[in-house]
């Protein structure tokens, strides 16, 4: 079974990790994975969500801290505070920092993101492969009520999703297109799955992506969404505060909804929701209540085998 | 009295501190530093020479290593040797990295090399105006007997200077500008030093900007040289390579002879040779021998001041 994950960092990565658990080492598991939160400092591109997902299915990521490298260390980091770097509160870890390097290398000697993704993973050895949405560089901006408009890193980041949102932009994504795989991975698909992940700024972006989402609409195959939103708030992150911002309520029926249903244009044969939300309705969507916990590979497992199944109805 | 200083990496970040020493805290000393050695790595700008004098006038180098950062970490290094990167033979310090970030920032922001020189020496407080010979970016590369034409950096730290050697080029300096400041300090100055670095690699692609050479030939000040070379061997490096290269012997002789007498088109109103070399005769230059083993400041302060008394002469 072909199975496309569209999915953003953290939540997106334990989701993926799941998913291969599921599929097993036979498998074929494509993620699309957001480029929104793509930033460039210091003349790097750094790619968070892709970076998240490949050291989490790679075995490499931090468990405790949930991004990053596991075993990091932060010279170039205090270093970069002592020159009174205006981007020091990033965190820009020692050994993730060599990703930057290889990748933006890579870029700067004409080689596509895609390729250089390719390339990082030679290393780490996912069972999964991983595809940027886009090979076009473009960043989720927020524009906030009172400070402007900043790159999301900066927001969530640097002011910890302080800041009012006004509403939150794709600067560049009209003109992005879908990185190579990416359209044909969704055709050929046995099953797309919408992660966990924050509605409006990681999987966002990717439908933000043009020929993406009509990729999605057009395909074959059943299109199973997962609730990120468990009871009235996010298993991770800042889902909360974004779907505030754009008018929709933080409930796993809320999300459903704006994914909408398949059979009116919308996105969704299934939506998967938490046990402590059995009962939700979305027009249109099958919806199925299981534990939508992330404990553990084998919790999650559980998940897509239930995913699965709703796709099987 | 204004003292301009013409210095490439380590030998030349040796000399300045005992210019700096000689001239105390009301001295005014300009260093115009080779930039033919920068390099562009994993998208980094990389400027060996300005960083290695950088970090020795502001007490931040490794004395030990002569290159580099006192209490340096490589987890960037390893991290990239752990991708498999092709550049993994370069020595990317943790805290030299950050000094290229910060470059490289500011120059992918549409700043010049000598504003992100000026900005990374604020922090380190040198006591010596730095500035690079060139703000465009120009590269000596080495052409090999039998390994092609590489970066000067690939054939000397790669390589370990193994390559047989053909000639040096400086790759775009002949289109190059002098950095701004560097021809008005030549002209306004009392006295221009050549250091004790390497002539072919080190001075020659300073004088290899168009104008610069014009400037010290044309300047009113005293021009005094350094020799690198004390009886056949060079000090520091690899100049024994890079001289015979270009033809000239690995003596005192043949580097003053190599610079030339200003009163014949040349650089030189005085030639410095090491005791050892006492006797040492350049067309049309004056010879002071004098002790010239950079053993600390004291030691090298006594050099310059040796040039000075030369200069007056």
């Amino acid at each position: 079974m072909r199975i496309v994950v569209l999915a953003g960092g953290v939540g997106g990565a334990r989701f993926l990790s799941g998913v291969k658990a599921w599929a097993g080492p036979g498998g074929s598991v494509t993620a699309v994975v957001n480029v929104g939160d793509n930033v460039t400092m210091h003349g790097l591109t750094i790619c968070p969500d892709l970076d998240t997902v490949m050291y989490t299915l790679g075995g490499g990521n931090d468990r405790q801290r949930g991004w990053g490298r596991a075993g990091e260390t932060w010279v170039v980091k205090e270093e970069l505070a002592a020159y009174g770097s205006p981007q020091s509160w990033f965190g820009l870890g020692d050994r993730d920092l060599a990703t930057h390097l290889v990748r933006t290398g890579m870029l700067a000697a004409g080689r596509t993101l895609s390729e250089a993704t390719a390339e990082l993973c030679r290393r780490w050895d996912l069972g999964v492969e991983l595809l940027p949405a886009s090979d076009d560089h473009f960043e989720t901006h927020v524009v906030t009520e009172n400070d402007g408009t900043m790159h999301f890193q900066e927001w969530w980041v640097r002011h910890r999703g302080a800041p009012g949102v006004v509403r939150f932009e794709f600067d560049g994504a009209a003109t992005a297109t879908a990185a190579s795989g990416v359209l044909a991975a969704i055709a050929g698909a046995d099953l797309v799955l919408i992660g966990p992940s924050n509605p409006v700024v990681s999987i966002g972006p990717i439908l933000a992506v043009p020929g993406v989402r009509d990729a999605i609409v057009k395909s074959p195959a059943p299109v199973i969404g997962v609730s990120g939103i468990i009871g009235d708030a996010p298993v991770l992150g800042m889902a909360d505060r974004c779907l505030r911002a754009v008018g929709v309520e933080c409930s796993a029926a809320g999300v459903g909804g704006l994914y909408g249903a398949r059979s009116s244009g919308g996105l969704l044969d299934g939506w998967l929701v938490d046990t402590v939300d059995a009962g939700t309705v979305v027009d249109g969507v099958p919806v199925r209540a299981v534990p939508l916990w992330m404990r553990d590979d084998a919790a999650t497992a559980a998940m897509v085998a239930a995913a699965v199944e709703l796709a099987g109805r």
